[in-house]
């Protein structure tokens, strides 16, 4: 990893959710930033020692103090991204699920047997990524073990906060012929190869880029597979991301096959723990949210891609309040925005529809699933400092020990559609109107660990 | 209107969507516009006389020819906005309705009585939209005479087509004392005279900006108010706008009042006819959408407010099959952004929840409400052509005789989130990654009746 443009304190306005369902804010506070890249103080005016802080932070070589209408947000933690879909953002959405995937995704997929096409694709998928924010970034990858090198190559180049999987999929019925494991061994091998591969990456020695277990979802993966790949984790003490409970059909697929819920077959197969990722899980039964928290495991709810996929809106309210470890995903491509903030909004206005229902020709009374809504302060929980429990790692919030993954939004930037009334809004309305309605425009600076990643050219 | 930046000729990629459900790309085609910003012919290569048209427009000094990477779009039509709540976009949506109202929206819109503060906040408001790609705006305005007027002097000014109506709403038990108009009848004189000002208006004889009667709604006028605008309406050959049957709320409020539906009652009092916009509309029986299709009457689908304050999601499909006129509205402030692209997109998530349904506890054959989607082409043509019909002006597609108002999508701004694979995305597949990418990041210029009312300042 580069050793330039690292930054060891910044002074400015910041704004956090430390806590679910709640906001923090900050006036002129001074961060200091270790060599590590965490954070070793956060100091706010009057506090002592403040001054002498700040003028030793300004006599450094590497301090950043933010000007008038810039504020300083922790990056995004976005837990459920599929990195060779990125050339299909917000493509063929028309088109139903079974079309989706054969015509569109798996010959998508199929072509990141070519290294160099990976190279270009992965390369903008990652800065487009940073410069939206997203400072941390669970990917599936593809089967392809190069193509999977050259993501996790790319993501320690950058410097982006990276967890990277070798996707597994060995089932005959399930996987296209051209696009598939050609046994559960050769998966479990490769999937061990990239753990390997990656923990051995020359200056990857801070973990920036992690492996991740990644049996693509129960229907494409056999049993020996899903099985292999359980013990493969709890032996290399890897992190694991699947799909689970996602759609009507997906669920029901599961039961059929294995007569028991993906939860609770993933948990048989070994694959249900601290660090597991779940995508989705709509479908998830009481038993299966039970054995989820009992097992500390993470839910990646992905908004988004729920309106096209998952014939339902995830049950997210409850599942907080429930203590699921909870944080968004853009399910990139399924999910039509590269944008954390737009997984924000979109998780706000689909906990408020579950909430009321949709279907006005039905009673009120019936309509919706009460108590559901969640506001702005729990949306940008989830995409920070929620993502970062989920994954049980220290990014999110800005707290000591923790580290410095953070983003500059400038409301003076141009194509700004965040317009701050100083006479008529506090700093929370500031804080709302981001979550609202910022976009990439609005993202001046980008720091991973303390390490500048993005930056304007322009404004 | 100022005549400068006039263009006459484009010669470009256009994409635009002149029929329901239907998007058309004309590739390297050129547009003639007439000196009243109406558009005189839409050229494409091979045609007769294509390369001598293009030689002499060329040749004229008000040529633009887009670059690559760069698309023509028409311009949106936004069917519904309170431009007073400007300064509130994005902000306290996590509060109920009656808060929202009572303690943030109309303290905000009684402080129009200061037309400084109205001058200050339109005219950020204005430009903000043109930015956004909104060449027509129908517009709520607020009681007061002076604000009002400055708002249409703004469109004006800006060279922004709109509709500016002042918001006429009497009822002593549902508005605030201190905003509320006097009496029925000073209700109907300020209307009356905001209808002549604006028809009166130096500059405004090709009626770029245009009076549009507007009872707030039912519940915060009288009868006699009510009946009284629909006879003005109806004297003056006005536009009119209204909310209608949005929520649980206001439907039964009506029905308890005046034992009818909004739609049967607007219609008594001579409010529903072809020049009238129905913002919302969500409870809307049978009967009544018939009785919407017979008049010729717009309806305003406002997707991101429905997620708040409708308690549903609108039947779009279904009343798009049926006849209604249809297009799309931001909802200012109880939509919480000022681009119609994220209208398109909740209008599509929108419509996917509905067939889907949204709690996962229901039966799947129970659970939605079959048949309800919409695609990118349908939401395009809803913020386009759509809401040009609706509004029955010649506007929202490239077609002779209609109006020239137009954005240009240029791919290669700083801040784009749209990326074009050239090897691997038709032209119809770039112009679905704009509905569901761009931001106003990617418009580098706007158009107005030919008219240049934005411009990129860098990009």
């Amino acid at each position: 990893m580069l050793e330039g443009n690292r930054v060891r304190a910044v002074h400015g306005t910041l704004m956090h959710a430390p806590v679910a369902g709640d906001v923090e804010i900050l006036e002129d506070a001074l961060i200091e930033i270790g060599s590590d890249g965490d954070i070793c103080d956060v100091t706010v005016p009057g506090a002592a020692g403040f001054a002498e802080k700040l003028s030793t932070a300004r006599s450094s070589g590497s301090f950043v103090s933010l000007k008038p209408g810039q504020f300083l947000l922790p990056g995004f933690v976005d837990l459920h991204i599929h990195a060779p879909q990125w050339p299909q953002l917000g493509k063929a959405l028309h088109l139903p699920l079974n079309e989706w995937l054969a015509k569109h995704t798996f010959p998508l997929e199929a072509r990141y047997a070519d290294v160099q096409f990976a190279r270009t694709v992965y390369r903008s998928l990652v800065e487009t990524l940073l410069a939206n924010g997203t400072t941390t970034a669970v990917y599936f990858g593809t089967i392809h073990a190069g193509a999977n090198r050259v993501l996790a190559d790319l993501c320690l180049a950058f410097g982006q906060r990276a967890f990277v999987g070798k996707v597994a999929m060995d089932d005959r019925d399930q996987c296209p012929d051209d696009y598939r494991d050609p046994s559960p061994q050769a998966a479990i091998e490769d999937t061990d190869a990239l753990i390997s591969y990656i923990r051995d990456l020359p200056d990857n020695g801070s973990g920036l880029v992690k492996p991740i277990v990644t049996p693509r979802f129960i229907p494409s993966c056999s049993d020996p597979l899903l099985e292999g790949l359980g013990a493969l984790a709890q032996s290399m003490e890897c992190h694991i991301q699947t799909h689970c409970s996602e759609s009507d059909w997906e669920h029901n697929y599961v039961l059929d096959r294995l007569g028991r819920t993906d939860t609770r077959a993933l948990q048989d197969f070994g694959l249900l723990g601290r660090r597991t990722i779940l995508a989705h899980s709509n479908f998830i039964t009481d038993d299966d949210s039970d054995r989820i928290v009992a097992a500390g495991t993470g839910v990646a709810h992905c908004p988004l891609s729920n309106f096209y996929f998952a014939n339902s809106v995830f049950p997210l309210r409850a599942m907080l309040d429930k203590g699921v470890h909870l944080g968004l995903g853009t399910d990139i491509a399924a999910g039509p925005s590269a944008s954390m903030f737009d997984s924000c909004r979109h998780a706000i206005a689909a906990s408020r529809a579950l909430e009321d229902g949709v279907d006005s020709s039905q009673p009120a009374e019936t309509r919706g699933r009460p108590k559901s809504r969640i506001d702005f302060r729990h949306a940008f929980w989830l995409a920070t400092a929620g993502g970062g429990v989920a994954l049980d790692i220290p990014v999110g919030k800005f707290a000591k020990n923790y580290q410095f993954d953070a983003m500059v939004i400038d409301l003076n930037a141009d194509a700004s559609n965040v317009i701050w009334w100083q006479d008529a809004d506090s700093l929370g309305d500031v804080l709302q109107k981001i979550v609202y309605g910022a976009t990439r425009a609005n993202i001046s600076q980008v720091w991973v660990g303390g390490r500048s990643v993005a930056e304007k050219p322009c404004g």
